[in-house]
């Protein structure tokens, strides 16, 4: 078979799969039920920790020095392609997708690309210093903008995952972009779910939703000025948090440096709590943002999700898409706001 | 917190999902990365086991030896509630889901129950006899018609859990029986996108890929009379299997003692095939039937999928709905064909 990443259709429900067979030669430093590995994987220097950076593909982003020089010493924050990408460039040729048949599938074109938080190994995002954590949120937004150049692209996909059982396989923090030529399945499930909403009731859903919550604040966890951090009333897994900004605003890309600062505090608060309750749960974060040729969409308000591993989804989960969970996220609010830093 | 489970719907995206308190307290047998654990447990025995009925709640279905007592011994299959129910009958009125708040939720009524393969402390489903595997087949369907009568419901989920990675807490083959008030969204979505496509080019979508599939061959494991089994072609996890009947059947009860053991046989085959290629891995499977009160629709065809967790799904998954995997089903198919014992 061809390495050729391959992206593929359900003929049924329309769901989108990558078919990847470069990424089965991942190197895999995190195992086990650790939740958050603290070594330095067995078998190999840390890829990503200063001094390595002839382990990875060129930088194609990074915060440096001045003066320093590309995939040199100097950086705070790098952003290189994966070595082992779900979508590929290169060398496949952009088709157009169409559905043709009832088996369909196009070449995975797009970038798959990491972005590595910080120079020295830290495996736990609550240890980055607020302007490292800052740093992230920005450099999420500059790489959102440019490859908004590449045409073929409908979406990047921005995510982090901490801890081998959320599916990290090195432990030295990092977060992820998958750009890809389709909008993925849940992102383009809520943009569909909130203008449903916005053409029946003429609001954005979110915002309703906020002002609620806000109101009743029994599964408000923490609050900025610009911000706030809820658990979710409908979670997939107990303690699911969403992070929204509290004013209408469909695209991450216009988050400012005072506001990537300001989220960065309150994340950090809220997941050293998490840490707390749960003790040091595998997680992931996920943006969910406008894709990028839909415009400003008065319905579609940007939030990050943060789904820690606080249970093995089994058959209800997998077969039926519906997720049980045994803490309602009142409770969960309760004990994370308790167990809060101050700020 | 109330112990009474809660349906809660996520106000965006309309997914479902359950509350359900009284299961923190399961007991968990297994742990760990083994995939099939061959314990029994450390704690307690198995409850499941012959002689351990006063272990489980009352029996609401058996086969048994004609003149044996329920509740005592003589059976070779068991389906009792669930001690943990993720869904509750009593004492929880039912309430009517409207749509009344952009916050939503319900009792969640229902029926939760465990099928007990077989009386022996058997944990691995190809351990279980032609006939036994027969009779959970036969178990299913008779099961579902009982439930049918009880007018609140919308669907009756029947899933299996394999080995802990896959959910199971006790290792005793078993499968699970979730009846709820709501159509759980995976099949909502099917049957939906399989409506749409018959109303678009008059066929059941099922039937079609099925000729596709039959004609080209390369995504097939093993056929028999009326049942195939296929890799799937858009995977959301490597060596994903779909087995489908032959010909259009919309719904899983009117499946006959015999094509129940054709199943079983059939399945069988399949499984050992799979334990061999990817070393015992723990899987779930489940079966996808029109819902209780949809009658018999030209454009649904029922099917069982079968999910062997051969990846960790992490924040692309979890957070966009796109599953990667790096072994194509062609590549899948042709090593379980390599491996299928014979029939």
């Amino acid at each position: 078979m061809s390495e050729q990443p391959e992206l593929r259709r359900d003929p049924i429900t329309g769901r989108w799969v990558l078919i990847a067979p470069a990424r089965a030669r991942r190197p895999i430093a995190l195992t086990g039920h650790a939740p958050h590995a603290r070594t330095n994987g067995e078998r190999f220097p840390c890829p990503f920790c200063a001094g390595q950076e002839a382990d990875t593909p060129d930088e194609v982003f990074a915060y440096r020095e001045a003066g320093s020089q590309p995939n040199g010493p100097g950086w705070s924050l790098r952003i290189v392609p994966n070595m082992y990408p779900a979508v590929q460039v290169e060398p496949a040729e952009f088709v157009a997708i169409s559905a043709v048949s009832v088996l369909e599938s196009a070449p995975a074109v797009g970038y798959a690309e990491v972005l590595i938080d910080c120079p020295q190994h830290i495996d736990n995002p609550t240890q980055l210093s607020n302007q490292q954590f800052r740093d992230v949120f920005r450099a999420y937004r500059e790489r959102m903008q440019a490859l908004a150049a590449d045409s073929r692209l409908a979406h990047v996909a921005v995510f982090k995952n901490v801890g081998a059982e959320a599916g990290a396989s090195l432990g030295h923090s990092h977060s992820q972009l998958i750009s890809t030529p389709i909008v993925p399945e849940l992102l383009r499930k809520e943009l569909t779910g909130a203008e449903e909403y916005h053409r029946r009731r003429g609001h954005c859903v979110y915002c309703n939703m906020l002002e609620r919550e806000l109101a009743d604040g029994v599964r408000v966890v923490a609050r900025s000025e610009h911000f706030v951090a809820l658990t979710a009333f409908a979670p997939r897994f107990a303690y699911e948090l969403w992070v929204l900004p509290v004013g209408h605003q469909p695209r991450y890309e216009a988050i400012s440096d005072g506001e990537a600062l300001e989220l960065a505090v309150l994340l950090k608060r809220v997941l050293r709590s998490l840490d707390d309750c749960q003790h040091l749960p595998a997680y992931n974060w996920f943006l969910h943002t406008t894709p990028l040729r839909e415009g400003e969409p008065p319905y579609y308000h940007w939030h990050l999700e943060l789904t820690p591993r606080t249970s093995r989804p089994a058959g209800f989960e997998w077969g039926f898409g519906c997720h049980i969970t045994t803490i309602a996220p009142e409770v969960a609010a309760e004990q994370l706001r308790a167990a809060l830093p101050p700020s």
